[in-house]
């Protein structure tokens, strides 16, 4: 006969046959009772049934692996000997608790049974040990409750009528205030439901107990709601979970007994110093109820100084042991600590950089762990202006937290108010219903944007967040009447000038003028950057249309901008005239005719960034967007252009209308505008190369990159390079220098991933443009995908939402397809991404992963990304042994 | 020394040293030359420089291939020895054309040089010779010319403009009214003209004329309207151009000389009858020129009959040996009959159906010839109405043929004025700006389309293509006045109820009743159609929306339905009313109630098709286009339905608004509707049961295919999967019948293809919807794509319009992804099309090569398909022994 498979590990009295590292067979808890039980730490003894057992229950029909149930008997055995207590023994039994325990934790998904082994005879000797008759009552209906409900499946509610229906008749308000007598009463009564439900008594056998309570915990692995949260937080359905029987003991037994949860450090911010709170003569759950207010853990120095002492000792080991910063739980027994839970203790961004740099500092772990120990996404808090939380302000309206930081203004609702306002030195909140290309000078202009419609995509909140601008989009709760210069919230008026403060991290709006903590990005943040920076392999540009947004990349520490968009240039000022007067121009004379005015500003523009940026490369995309984006769509705002260029407003409306389109995403933009009017391309490469010519002469060394939107095939680019290469040449010889650089493209439509050897024959680098290549390959416009984008999240049909999170089974595949077929074809090819996943932390990941030479975000994202990068180069190399719950 | 390569094939008085098979080295014209010749026919002696020397000459800075002219001046010799005339002999001078000749025909597009050794002297020998003294020097004339042009590279225009003032003084009006002196006069004005053009004197010796005109042709396969013309039919540049030197011979030396042209049988009809025209003492370009009018060819029977007899001998043995309808030219001279080419004769598809047949039953070639003589796209003109080429009226305007056939009707401007009259019996044209999804009741009821606005793939086109309705599209012509009844076309006004005639394979518009004829689909053609359906692998389904379109697919002899739109069912008579109310409806109560309205309509519509279509499978669609859609646009329309409805207005209006989309491409539709709805795929698939099986307990064996649409992850197949599958389940339950039926996908996004191996788990069947995936893969709006498209196509952007024939580099690469990974998972999925693609022959055999199950496309389309997979099918096993110059 074969032996069976060890399923059930032990662990108390200083022995333990499990250890922290052993997370996917014992679950992190029990891995975690194991290792601080080997640590010589007093933990109640128990025993664990490994992650394989529960797994075996699932696929066999519900059957424990041979020789678990033995396994289980022999270890309770063992139990009993190290807490000196029996299980059933009506004198001195052993209580235990069981407890589901997966790989990663799953808070109050699964499923939990306490006080088990009470029975009407074993309830005898815990009135005799406890000497509390009521708390030994009230143990007792809590195990039925909690047995009746996790293990029978009896709904909840049958138990809680009658404990309020007992209150209601002894008159009195709280669970607490029930006598022993009333709690007795009350054990009969569950006993009777169970009776009722199930056809059978209440189990009074504690071993048919404990074996339906581990079959019920082994169940609870595939309830709904742990199903749903392990899709949502993409958790692999066959881990299983471990279970973990362990001694009860009992922090309500006295004045001598109490129970607390504590951090080895600030969680707020990452202060070395130990925080928590505890409270006396009370449970677990009585800590988390909030009925009583438990005391600051120091107090406990003073109340129990022994006990105190010990604890210190513990969490100093504890911590030196995990090199971490942990959440440990505890209990302590007439007098006796006992430790029930130790994990790695959650933290604010602030907190989690101290945290790391600290421990450098103290030498407990390297520069690759501490840069491992802060989560890019995290970050973010980091990287904004935050409402001081101690701020008197009041909440009027709530919308959707479109572009992370808080700000502060007063309130216009014209990008023109916005802009002069701004040229005051004013502080301004620009409010819309909508906004459209047209305001981007006054979204510059202003400290925040508040729109009423619109979702996580809308113009406002991508451009917002390309501008690193705190935006509140979409508020329901608000309705602006800009003519009247006033907007409701809910029901209160706030009219033009008034102060309102933003938070775009949660979508709060706030009347009044907050107080605003500022970002540090110096100090610590700074130290934890520069060991990012180490180890990354990608390289981390920005996106930056403005000489003003270099600036700020730089500040944030880019290697280059990765994306200017050019047509961002077009709405400063009156630039826009120009741009539709090239638009309206009837031949190709009257576009020259206005592409002459806008060549001095692009030059302009592209100097300056190009100037800031020094000798890292800067990637110009030309035209992009569909012409009928720069013109006026109302007839009111029609009837005002053509005033104003002395047009009849007819003849402008039918070429308004004449650009119309259906599908804009789909249509005449990106390299088709450059095909079908040559003089605007040749226009943007004159301005690039004049402006680099000239900073080359002056002994700089700049490095623009030209990239061609919308690319499909070989030909379009061709056709583009054929103006781009004879222009830069041209120029350079009339300026007499050589200037580097390159000419690549965007790769934001499936077929150019198809075709990419093709198109890497002329394209010295690639850039994914993946908001449009998301958009393609899952025909999923991000304007209009939020009458159904949330319910597909929602339901797991999109693992994550494809605009935030890069769909790498789809858009993923197409961009691996597409850095292979380049590389085939151009070994240094150079590969980057410019979309909006360029800052987001499993985006930049996948990149890495793909062999993506640099991702390209926000300039407010390039610390996320950088640290996102180093993750990634890390987790490849390091063996990471942490007790990290991650 | 290596010898040098063979470059040169000399052909003449019955021996010959190529023959037809050799195209690739000979070009089309040389290979029939040399083929005639080893014929035993009568050709003036001459020989081919091979396509090699061409290209070697092209790669190598124009060098000739060594010892290719040492060959030229070898077989020279040879020519003048069966010609018994010596090049450059001022006695009995031997003069000679050159000619390109392509592997392919490419009429025009490269240059010919006549008249070749004509110099000073030689001149006097033509004169001796042909006792002709003006048509001696009308020779020189014409010689110095060409040469001048061609070789010399002279502007035609100032030969022209010498040749008019020798017109003018000599006070004539045509070039025949010269005389030999005026044209000796001209001959010393040529010669000068080139002297001043070049700086040197016409060249004299004949050798060196030669070896200038022969440069000359291998280097017009370079001119730019080759290169172009390369570019449109897909010819690849690197084939080169042959060059045939021959002797030349007159056919205007007299009236024992001639010229003519005929066909082997009549290329209108496909008759057995000799087809042709000739005119006596003239050359061929006389013929050509039309300025004397040529002889029908039996009358040359008359005039010489011992010629004629030859002549009939010879184009009897040529279709024998060729086994091929060709076309001939010839020449008398000095009543010799010599040939001078031999080709595949052009024909129209009636008679390419009728020579086939004819030619199978004359035991000249077998079935699987016959079925590839038939271009498949040229069988599109038998399959609609014509206009009877007798019938008298007048073109009115132009548009687009955006639907091929005639119509004739009274003109009407609405949907509901098409349907009224159609109810009465009569014929009606819908003139309309631009037609929407509500007209397509008006569009069915109408005999032909006409439209202001939109383009190849407007709505009305793309409809009209699949109704088989003739569409003339987009005609600029035309202004609609609907409101007033009438509309302009160019400055005429056609009111409602007049008569106009469409032809949609033109897009000419006519007024006035023409008289049409009718294709005729039995006969030859059917007989030709049942070799195709014996070879082809590859199943022919249709799409067909309506019991009717059923119908007429069967009568077409589709395999099947492969798409079944649903919601065109959703717009006939009060259909549309539950739509709409469905669609409002504020409450899943609502819906359910509305969709109980529709279930009996649909279910009715199911049942027939189903009992029509037999036991052939039809794929049925679920609901996919966005609900706005179904609403209406204008304010107009909105307050009537508002009406209608006892709806506000204004609520209506702000349902339609919220319904809007930027990019309703990519938007809410497809199974994103049946997910957030299910009750409207519950009501699809019990109506469809429900049909099926009724007609199951009928005895029927209806094969309903359950396709759902824009699935982009194996969730979204799931999701609708279960909802289809219970219905089924419990239909067929409740019927006590079992129905065979599938349930698969439509391939329509880029991702799908990319998941296709997930999608399969789930998925029975793909129907590859290449509208939308060419739309996606491209991102390229087929509504929108009119602004660039037609100049994309133009420059070579895309090889072809890919919303005609497949981009098979990108759309391609997808389907083989999606057939390779989804067959990998489930050997026998089956796998189509139901795209416009499925009718376009190319697309078709393309479909064939990646091994689809069947393509699916417009009624009237299904012969085309067929033939395409009839012809894809046997291309790959017959080795096509033709000198067919496809």
């Amino acid at each position: 006969m074969a032996t069976a498979k060890k399923t059930v590990f032990f662990f108390g009295k200083g022995k333990a046959e499990g250890r922290a590292e052993q997370k996917n067979l014992l679950g992190g808890k029990g891995a975690n009772l194991h290792e601080m039980t080997r640590l010589g730490i007093l933990v109640p003894g128990g025993f664990t049934i490994s992650t394989e057992a529960c797994v075996f229950y699932t696929n066999n029909k519900k059957k424990h692996p041979a020789g678990m149930w033995k396994q289980v008997e022999e270890n309770l055995k063992r139990v009993e000997r190290v807490m000196g207590a029996t299980f059933g023994d009506p004198k001195n039994p052993l209580l235990v608790s069981v407890r589901s325990g997966a790989r990663v934790s799953m808070p109050g998904m699964m499923d939990t049974v306490l006080n088990l082994g009470l029975n009407d005879q074993t309830l005898q000797g815990l009135i005799a040990r406890s000497k509390n008759e009521r708390f030994a009552y009230d143990s007792y209906r809590r195990f039925i409750q909690m047995f009746g409900d996790v293990v029978l499946g009896i709904d909840k509610q049958a138990f809680e009528r009658l404990l309020e229906a007992q209150k209601h008749a002894k008159k009195v308000k709280l669970d607490t205030d029930l006598t022993a007598a009333d709690l007795k009463d009350l054990v009969t009564l569950f006993k009777r439901v169970v009776k009722d439900k199930t056809g059978r008594d209440f189990p009074q056998e504690p071993k048919e107990q404990l074996r339906l309570a581990i079959n019920a915990v082994f169940e609870s692995w595939d309830n709904p709601r742990a199903v749903t949260y392990r899709r949502l937080h993409n958790i692999p359905g066959d881990w299983g979970t471990a279970v973990n029987v362990q001694a009860m003991v009992f922090g309500n037994l006295g004045d001598s007994s109490g129970t607390g949860v504590a951090f080895t450090r600030d969680p707020g911010t990452g202060e070395r110093r130990f925080f928590g709170e505890y409270l006396m003569n009370a449970q677990g759950e009585d800590v988390v109820a909030g009925i009583r207010t438990p005391q600051p853990i120091n107090q406990l120095k003073k109340a129990m100084p022994k006990v105190y002492a010990e604890l210190e000792r513990i969490y100093k080991r504890l911590e030196k042991h995990y090199r971490e910063m942990l959440d440990i739980e505890f209990t302590i027994q007439d007098g006796k600590l006992y430790m029930l839970q130790c994990r790695v203790g959650k933290r604010t961004a602030g907190a989690a950089v101290k945290i790391a740099v600290d421990m450098v500092k103290e030498r407990l772990i390297d520069h690759k762990l501490a840069v491992l120990r802060v989560d890019p996404a995290q970050l973010d808090q980091l990287l904004h202006p935050r409402v001081d939380p101690t701020a008197k302000v009041q909440k009027i309206a709530k919308g959707l937290p479109a572009s992370p930081g808080a700000a502060v203004g007063q309130v216009v609702f014209t990008a023109a108010e916005a802009e002069a306002a701004a040229a005051k030195g004013e502080r301004v909140i620009l409010v819309r219903t909508e906004t459209s290309p047209e305001d981007i000078g006054g979204m510059h202009a202003a400290q925040g944007i508040l729109t009423a419609r619109g979702g996580m995509t809308s113009h406002a909140a991508v451009v917002a967040r390309g501008m690193g601008k705190p935006c509140v989009a979409g508020s329901q709760d608000i309705t602006v009447y800009e003519e009247h210069g006033y907007l409701f919230a809910r029901d209160l008026t706030v009219r033009r000038g008034e102060y309102i403060t933003l938070d775009g991290g949660t979508g709060d709006v706030m009347l009044g003028e907050a107080k605003l903590i500022q970002p540090e990005l110096s100090g610590d943040f700074a130290t934890l950057m520069t060991w990012a920076d180490k180890y990354r392999r990608i390289g981390v540009r920005t996106n930056a249309d403005t000489p003003k947004d270099a600036q700020v990349s730089r500040k944030f520490g880019a290697g280059g901008i990765g994306l200017c968009r050019t047509e961002h240039m077009f709405f400063e000022g009156d630039r826009i005239d120009a741009v539709r007067e090239m638009i309206l121009a009837e031949d190709v004379e009257g576009r020259r005719k206005a592409l002459a005015k806008l060549l001095p500003m692009q030059k302009a523009d592209f100097k300056a960034i190009l100037e800031i940026m020094g000798d890292l490369p800067v990637t110009v995309r030309t035209l992009d967007p569909p012409l009928h984006e720069f013109l006026p769509k109302t007839d009111v705002e029609i009837g005002e252009l053509a005033k104003k260029l002395g047009l009849p407003a007819e003849r402008l409306k039918a070429k308004v209308d004449g650009l119309h389109e259906f599908n804009p995403m789909l249509g005449y933009r990106g390299c088709r505008l450059g095909i079908e009017y040559p003089e605007i391309t040749e226009m943007q490469a004159q301005a690039l190369f004049e402006a680099a010519c000239e900073l080359r002469k002056q002994g700089k060394n700049p490095y623009p990159e030209v990239m061609i939107p919308l690319v499909g095939t070989l030909k379009e680019l061709q056709m583009q390079q054929e103006i781009v290469e004879r222009v830069a040449r041209e120029t350079m010889k009339k300026y007499g220098v050589k200037v580097r650089y390159m000419l690549g493209t965007m790769i934001e439509i499936p077929r150019a991933c198809l075709v990419a050897d093709e198109i890497a024959q002329v394209a010295q680098f690639f850039s994914f443009g993946t908001n449009d290549l998301t958009q393609t390959c899952l025909a999923l416009s991000r304007d209009d995908a939020g009458k159904f984008l949330p319910l597909y999240v929602e339901r797991g049909v999109y693992p994550d939402d494809p605009f935030v999170s890069i769909d790498q089974a789809g858009v993923g595949a197409l961009m691996r397809m597409g850095v292979e077929k380049g590389r085939a074809v151009r070994k240094d090819l150079e590969v980057g991404i410019c979309g909006e996943h360029g800052g987001e932390p499993r985006s930049v990941m996948f990149c890495h992963q793909i062999g993506l030479d640099y991702v390209s975000c926000s300039p407010y994202r390039v610390p996320i990304a950088k640290l996102a990068a180093a993750h990634a180069a890390l987790k490849e190399t390091v063996k990471v042994k942490e007790m990290g719950e991650k």
